[in-house]
């Protein structure tokens, strides 16, 4: 692929076309698209305009916005029309809903009042639903249809349906009365029924359904497409298997950022300006920053006694850190076992129970360690080598317990667990460690 | 299905067996399971045997590891023979993958001699690669074919394969020459033959293909399925969408693990046993908290500035955690992009780039929102706050350049760029922004 990518680009730059438009036939659209991505505005569109009408129409479908919107701009009418024309339905909306406002327009005053109608109304839907991810193109049958005729229906049809794996029994009013696979279809005698063969146990979503929730009955019902009904059971659209790899895909990284406190984002980073990227992520520093003002005003309760003990300042980085770090991990655990289906409200006692666990084993092991390496190499008295080692210990249990429980509480009061993660946490677990510490040292230091 | 899922366990705690078996007939196999899977051992028991033979069959393939263990040590030998045969072959595998070694034994021994050596060579895959998660099930066509016979073929083998939606075009020495959908094989003319129609240009893999790279191509081509090839390109097998949607998931939740300082773990939060649990988590703890040795040192090394200046001591967590929040952003969008493949090695000079600017503008606002905040509201000294304030923009601008640089360095060193992230760049950021702040109010609040 970097060979063929370099033979492209040496090609292009000595002006080979005829070489090149040979060399682009074999490869696969999603490739051209690749290399497409990397070239500069200029050479991007001539490598474009060197694609047969067809391969054009594919190339584009997996391009990225920028690509597009060069290319857009300086391909004919007649080209851009074809690839519109071209384009699954659910691809069109994607891309309109890229285009600025008049071009969009444009497209509408071309498009035939039907379908003017629909784009409509799926420019219309909300982002992250349902609605948004749907196309139009499935195939619908009848219930006296015999399995003959259903065949002979999809081969009249099928071209310009993106998937005709799954197909749809409807009744006059469109209203879903049932599926039916073309496997079963396949193997089904020629004469039998529609009507007998399909099955009316369905998994459907609405169109406002949430697609977080819409890809969980994928991964449940291992679906390869879902219909989409109103609130009448009528057919609107299907959503088929590789948006929602997607989706899955968008949801993790979403998860992803957010955990690691910053606003989610779905442009690609390399994409996304700096101004942009500050943005979504100074909100969350400001906020911890200024929520750390709790532990800045612990130390300085404690300023008489870490002047007449500063060795015990030495500590704290180390002490904050474990506390953090064992509060990430049990958090981490509990929201992706959320995220999974996996943990649900009614697992909180299961989990403060093996997060007790979990944390004493650990507290306990950190805190020996500890105790051992302080007590061995360096130069402290026994009374700050208790103080770190019992503050190790309950600062870890702590921060289990917060790390397991926080996230479900989260979810309990309906807030997103992801954003309770590791920052928040780390906030409490800090603060609490320091007043242990603190507590501890007062009595084991200054008293001695 | 809460309601469902009540109505069954209070009919089978009243013994209303009948009645049972009508309710579970309607359901479907997924949620079945999932009921089944929070029945104690003897009621599970009970209920799967209520369930007729090709439904325990499809519920069965949905359990988890405890419930089927269960279920095998209490069905008779028939049922068990009917339920393994049912199971697709990649099903087959994944079961007896979990099974105790004189269990497998057991089946092996039943099996016929072919099956046994797929069985056998099936079973020696390694855990993650390609050859783990493929079938033998597809149906393979041959070029002088018609489509008609294509399908009468499909018809006659069709039913025991688990995906027909893609045929696969082999010579006689299974060497695979071209793919064809059944889409394109319904759409054809029945005369047409399926070396005309088939495409040539094919995505394929190898076994020992790594499982991560397999959903890579899923992602890029949209494929339902893939096709797995011996060195002389032999068919072996295909693995299906179904699957990759699961490694896509467990990719994702190894990354989540790592990034919060765990060694990664398949099993489900609740199934995982307390010190199973505790392992994951300690090595990393030990290994962090050894490292906070050095902030440690640090301080300890400027303890004569400390006791000086007491108040000093009381910004350090803010400044530690705003390091640690700042360089975590970062580092979460580059794994995350190298992850997508939407960043690469070299990229490395426009993240810099990116992450030098972001990081000036959000350590700047930062330092002054802080400056502002101290001068104002507190009873600070001008050179504690200005040491603050300047330790703050310099550790931002750090743990940015730290957080988006350390990533692409372990990927170009083959290391796990997830392992190098949080947790790891704290240490370093750390360090980094103590030497800084003692460093700077050596000179500014020593000397004033």
């Amino acid at each position: 692929m970097e060979d063929t990518r370099k033979e492209i680009v040496t090609l292009l730059r000595q002006k080979k076309y005829r070489e090149l438009k040979t060399v682009l036939e074999d490869l696969f659209p999603v490739d051209i698209a690749e290399i497409l991505e990397e070239l500069t505005g200029e050479e991007c569109i001539i490598l474009f305009r060197l694609l047969y009408k067809e391969q054009a129409a594919e190339v584009f479908s997996y391009l990225g916005v920028q690509e597009r919107k060069q290319i857009v701009s300086a391909i004919s009418k007649d080209l851009l029309s074809y690839i519109l024309s071209e384009l699954y339905f659910d691809d069109k909306i994607d891309f309109l809903e890229e285009m600025p406002a008049n071009f969009v327009r444009g497209v509408l005053a071309a498009a035939s009042p039907e379908e003017r109608g629909q784009l409509n109304q799926f420019l219309n839907f909300p982002e992250n639903s349902a609605g948004s991810l749907m196309t139009i193109e499935y195939v619908d049958l009848k219930q006296q249809m015999t399995a003959r005729e259903a065949m002979a229906r999809i081969k009249r049809v099928g071209l310009d349906k993106e998937t005709i794996y799954t197909c749809y029994v409807v009744d006059n009013t469109q209203r879903l009365e049932g599926i039916l696979s073309l496997r079963q279809l396949v193997l089904a005698d020629e004469e039998q029924r529609i009507g007998d063969l399909m099955h009316t146990e369905i998994v459907s979503v609405e169109a406002h359904d949430d697609q977080e929730a819409v890809a969980e009955l994928f991964k449940k019902y291992d679906l390869i497409a879902i219909p989409v009904v109103d609130a009448e059971q009528r057919m609107i659209g299907i959503i088929t298997i590789d948006d929602i790899v997607d989706i899955i895909e968008k949801e993790n990284t979403e998860d992803f950022q957010k955990m690691a406190a910053m606003t989610p984002s779905e442009q690609p980073y390399l994409d996304t300006g700096v101004l942009r990227l500050a943005r979504g992520r100074i909100v969350w520093l400001l906020v911890l920053m200024i929520s750390a003002t709790f532990t800045g005003a612990i130390i300085t309760k404690y300023e008489a006694l870490l002047s007449s003990a500063v060795a015990l300042a030495a500590f704290i980085p180390m002490l904050m850190d474990s506390g953090g770090n064992a509060g990430s991990q049990s958090s981490t655990l509990i929201i992706r076992g959320m995220a999974l289906g996996e943990i649900g409200l009614r697992d909180w006692a299961r989990v403060l129970w093996k997060e007790l666990r979990v944390g004493l084993i650990a507290g306990i092991l950190l805190a020996l360690v500890n105790f051992a390496r302080m007590a061995l190499l360096g130069h402290n008295e026994l009374a700050v080598c208790m103080s770190v080692a019992v503050t190790l210990l309950l600062t870890v249990v702590v921060a289990k317990l917060v790390g397991g429980l926080l996230p479900i509480g989260a979810k309990a009061l309906r807030l997103d667990p992801a954003i309770m993660a590791g920052p928040l946490i780390t906030t409490i677990v800090d603060a609490f460690s320091l007043v242990i510490y603190f507590g501890i040292a007062s009595v084991l230091v200054l008293n001695k």
